[in-house]
This record gives C-alpha cells, sequence and structure tokens, in this order.
C-alpha cells in the first residue's frame, strides 16, 4: 500500500484547518456554506467500513467533534453529515453548517452548483469561529 | 418527553425491514436505488449530536452492519451514508447502494426528483438478499 496522499481534487477544494489524531480537517472555499471535510489518513480507503476497527471509532469520535464545534460556531438549523465519494473515491467526510436561507436549502449542497471562494479575511474569521468553539 | 414516533414521512416513503437495538431499519420505497434508512427509537432528536455516547456508539455500530450488508447483496460500486434531515427532521440516517449506471450518478439521491415505487414482488426479493448478507 503507498502512502496515503490527499487526492488533489480535494486539496484543490478545500483548505486546511486541523490535524486530528487520524483525519485532516479542511475547509470547503464555498463561502456559502460552513462546509467542513474530514480526510483520514489512510491510503486506499473510499468506504468508511474499510477501516479497522480503531480507525472507525477515531473516525466517529473526529465526525462528532468537528459536528459539536460547528454547531457552536455557526448557530446553524441543521447539520448535514455524509460520506459520498462518488466523484472523489478517497474517503471523506462531509460535516456542513445548513441554513434555511441557505443557496440549497432544503436540497443538498452536494452537486449545487459551483462554489464562491471566501473573500480575503472570511476564511481566517470562521476557522478563528470553530477554534473558540474547541475544534482545534 | 413524548414516547418516540416514526415520522409519518418516513413511514410514508418507506417500508419496514428490522428492528435493530436502537433503530427501526426501512427500506426507501424508490426502485432507483437500494436505500436503506436507520431510524433511532429516540423522541426529540435531530442530530447525531444530541444522542447520549451509548447512543451514539450503537448508531454507528447499526451503520456499519446495515453498509456490509448493503454492499455484500448489491455489489454496489459506492456506498453513500448521510445525516441530513433538512426536510424531515426526525434523525435518521440514510445508507444508500449507489451504481455508476443509476438514475442520479455521480449527483446525491436527495434531491434528484420522485419515487419510483418498487413492484410487487420486488421489495421481498431485496429484503430477502440483505437478511442473506446478515442485515437481520
Amino acid at each position: 500500500m503507498p502512502d496515503f496522499q490527499l487526492d488533489p481534487r480535494i486539496a484543490g477544494d478545500t483548505v486546511p484547518v486541523a490535524e486530528f489524531a487520524l483525519s485532516d480537517l479542511r475547509l470547503m472555499n464555498d463561502r456559502r456554506f460552513p462546509w467542513l471535510v474530514l480526510v483520514p489518513r489512510r491510503a486506499g480507503m473510499s468506504e468508511i467500513i474499510d477501516l479497522n476497527e480503531a480507525d472507525r471509532t477515531a473516525l466517529l469520535g473526529e465526525v462528532l467533534q468537528v459536528s459539536e464545534a460547528l454547531r457552536a460556531a455557526t448557530a446553524c438549523d441543521k447539520l448535514n453529515v455524509g460520506a459520498l465519494g462518488n466523484i472523489v473515491r478517497q474517503l471523506h467526510v462531509h460535516v456542513v453548517a445548513r441554513f434555511e436561507s441557505d443557496a440549497a436549502w432544503p436540497g443538498p449542497v452536494w452537486g449545487s452548483g459551483a462554489a464562491i471562494p471566501y473573500a480575503v479575511g472570511e476564511v481566517e474569521s470562521l476557522v478563528g469561529q470553530l477554534t473558540a468553539a474547541g475544534i482545534a
């Protein structure tokens, strides 16, 4: 098995936020939605059930930690948590803060059109809020 | 807190498959996708992080069990696992078998148009395959 390398599409669509024990935490560069992605640093995985038991448990813990912090930081109406991977097969889990006023509501964020990149300073502001909420 | 009652929209869109320790397992009545839904029998919950720690762990275990059986039964190209709840707030987790040839690929199943109900006997056939794969 080769070493883990972040999928280039994920790398291009996101910015790094934190490194957890198992996963890299990254933020989608799309100001329409506060949208985090956890990528376990394990090569060759595409499904949660491909992970061994310890890693499955660790991933759940990281998803829950990110969910708590994202809800606290954004006061969102709903969290959307998903592992899809239809386009990028490298295992990754989305944790998205949804608002009844957002651009895709009540539909899913996946397939909801072109991302709108953050303006200068906006990523730092959101990451600061997430850090204050205990994400890293 | 009132007793748990299955959301009427979930009840209308799905058929019962099994009862796990925590969750009811139901099948979406949409022959376009082998699409299972786990509904924890806990009143007033809308997020995974609303569950207590034991229930979070139990839910993950049930999601993994369903994922293994669904992949084994369908030989799908990809699993899609998601907890959204933008339309129905009652906590529920989707586990969907996806195929590169299916009606929504590579987009998500959520928001992919009107369900096509199973024909007579098709549900029983799929549930039989799931049972053989260890789902219940």
